[in-house]
């Protein structure tokens, strides 16, 4: 069959997130057909490409490259407007020259992870020599699938050893996944706000959003794309649903409470009267303009299998064994999706194999997002974590780059 | 237009659900036109009816009646086989001869809410004299609305003081306005695993909900009923977000962890691999057989609404200033939904008037649905309270009735 396929899209909005899976505005790599990445689920993904961001510049050693992973619905563009949504990048409060990961010292990388939707190979993409989206024929993907991933963008920058990699969520997993799988190459690491298995809850609450996304009959069995529609009302419910676990009950009291949302009083009706509700419906309808509904289906998925403990034989230290690395975990007391005592899991696996290892606990009341927010003790322990093994590696101090 | 409706739900089991709504099995009681609910909204609501269950016998003084409350999703049928499910009823661990509120000794009353599906007037009724269901022409409830109309069902018996009014979750919201709208009634009161105020997070759950069951094209504006369909697919979705709400991380993390289900490794697939997906689509698919969409919307938007703080001038004191009532609140360690906090506000308002009332944490890992279950320490301090308002009241000792 080679009937003509419409445009696919059928607003701008969708057009303009449609173009950055297939022709992103960012770096790219394609990896050529004899360079498949070899997937975790036993198959050989061919033709892959990976979008990535670099900010600053890599010195002449080669020592001072940071690796930025972003977590679920996040993508290369940290320190940048987006390209789709035109707001600033997801951590320009934390990347940026003379900002805490100094841009003006360090060569700063994020790629956006394989099974995106922001350029790097995933199910919207199309699948190699055809115009025709993956969708649901994509892999099944892994957290350490997209660590491999990375490491061939790394590879392609002609990076042997990071100095540092650092992420939140998703990006902690991923961070872990790197320390373990590539001992020689990371320097310093810094999970934050993350685990080394998910939870039995938080595989729940990824299973609701990905029924609200299946039972959306506009996600066509995954094949939305061959009939011009998009699952927005099941991917704004999975965002709405999911959006409820990154905040805290206090923050969400503190910012909303009862408040009623530009009226007096309740209108006995179905209407948002709550503020919290009119906030969640933003947030969900927002999110359907930048995200992919399969992306968003795989990522959870690959989150929902990891589990670094069942990988290394029913012992989480044995990831780690023989590391080098320099790590700093990072928590924060009121993140009820990724709490203090899954970190505190990692710190005792680090400590039995008597790695280097710091653990902070940052008091906090606004719940998972924390890492992503205006959080001084936060950055005062990036900053503090950053400098000494700046200091170690023999990179020049702050402001002297 | 009078054209011939097709026969409400395409199924036998939705055959069954929808003849419980109109004709349902259990005692009922209609509102003549001239008695109408006068709601919270301001509207009355004609010719409506009461569907309700009872166990043991009324005393000749008429002393030992107990209403049972029921949560969001429950029903009047507490300790017999239930007609759509045939599954026992929902409380018959507490109630029943010789059991805890023992039905040798007290007579045992629970009306399915108004709003609800069960019988009680609610969305899937016919409107006055018509064969059309309401719909969304039904009007926004409240718990106080609810218990009002419960107020009515317990003149209707000829009773004029309750014992005890019990009630766990959404039961305990309707006991706190029972205990303040009617307080020369109710001679003890038992508000169990609930709050007066619902709090942001929990609007935020709800509204993902309904959220979900409005997404469902079946949904159809809330006329399903005219179109022989049912929202299934968002009212399952629904269930599956608000039921990890009613267990804890902990109870998950015991019942499920991380096992698979029926298989041996990942299938690297949207199948469910873990036993937790297996278990909340069964949740959710269980949930559509015996439940009303429009209900949902309606129950949770009455739940949303409840703010006994609000409703007496922000002081929460005086819904209950002059009350003679016995109160034993009772939460639980683990219950995220309603938090032992949420209890603590309401003893502070009972002290604050000098309130005769006892407040028990119950220690348990199972979350907001250890009132549902066998938990020991729940159990005594159920019959320990009822003993003792029992001796009050000058009841015969359990077992002497």
């Amino acid at each position: 069959m080679t009937s003509a396929r419409p445009e696919i899209g059928s607003s701008t909005i969708d057009s303009v997130r449609y173009a950055e899976v297939h022709k992103p505005r960012s770096e790219l790599v394609r990896f050529p057909e004899n360079a498949p990445l070899k997937l975790a689920c036993g198959l050989d993904l061919k033709l892959f490409q990976i979008a990535y961001q670099t900010y600053g510049t890599l010195n002449a050693q080669k020592s001072n490259a940071v690796l930025i992973c972003h977590a679920l619905t996040a993508d290369q563009h940290i320190a940048n407007v987006h390209p789709v949504t035109r707001k600033p990048g997801w951590w320009e409060n934390m990347v940026g020259p003379g900002r805490l990961i100094d841009t003006d010292r360090f060569f700063v990388i994020c790629s956006n992870i394989l099974g995106g939707c922001m350029g790097s190979t995933g199910p919207a993409s199309f699948k190699p020599g055809t115009q025709t989206p993956y969708g649901l024929d994509f892999p099944v993907i892994t957290i350490s699938d997209m660590v491999d991933a990375q490491a061939r963008l790394i590879d392609h920058l002609g990076i042997d050893n990071l100095f540092a990699v650092i992420g939140g969520s998703m990006g902690g997993m991923q961070v872990l996944e790197w320390a373990a799988r590539y001992k020689d190459r990371v320097f310093a690491a810094m999970p934050i706000a993350t685990a080394a298995w998910h939870s039995s809850q938080n595989i729940a609450f990824h299973e609701v959003g990905r029924q609200a996304v299946m039972a959306d009959p506009d996600w066509c069995g995954g094949d939305y794309y061959a009939h011009d529609v998009v699952p927005k009302r099941g991917l704004a419910v999975a965002r709405m649903a999911a959006h409820i676990t990154y905040l805290s009950e206090e923050a969400l009291q503190r910012k909303f409470g009862r408040s009623l949302q530009d009226r007096s009083a309740l209108t006995f009706s179905f209407n948002a009267d709550f503020q919290i509700e009119s906030y969640l419906r933003y947030q969900g309808s927002s999110f359907v303009d930048r995200f992919d509904a399969n992306s968003y289906l795989y990522i959870t998925r690959a989150m929902d299998y990891f589990d670094m403990k069942s990988q290394y034989g029913g012992h989480l230290a044995e990831a780690f064994r023989g590391t080098k690395t320099r790590f700093c975990v990072v928590s924060f007391t009121s993140d009820w999706l990724y709490p203090t005592r899954e970190s505190r899991a990692i710190v005792h696996a680090l400590n039995a194999i008597a790695a280097n290892v710091s653990f902070v606990e940052i008091e906090s009341d606004k719940g998972h997002d924390a890492f992503l927010l205006d959080e001084p003790d936060f950055f005062k322990t990036v900053s503090g974590f950053l400098n000494a093994a700046a200091l170690r590696r023999g990179l020049p101090a702050s402001g002297a780059a």
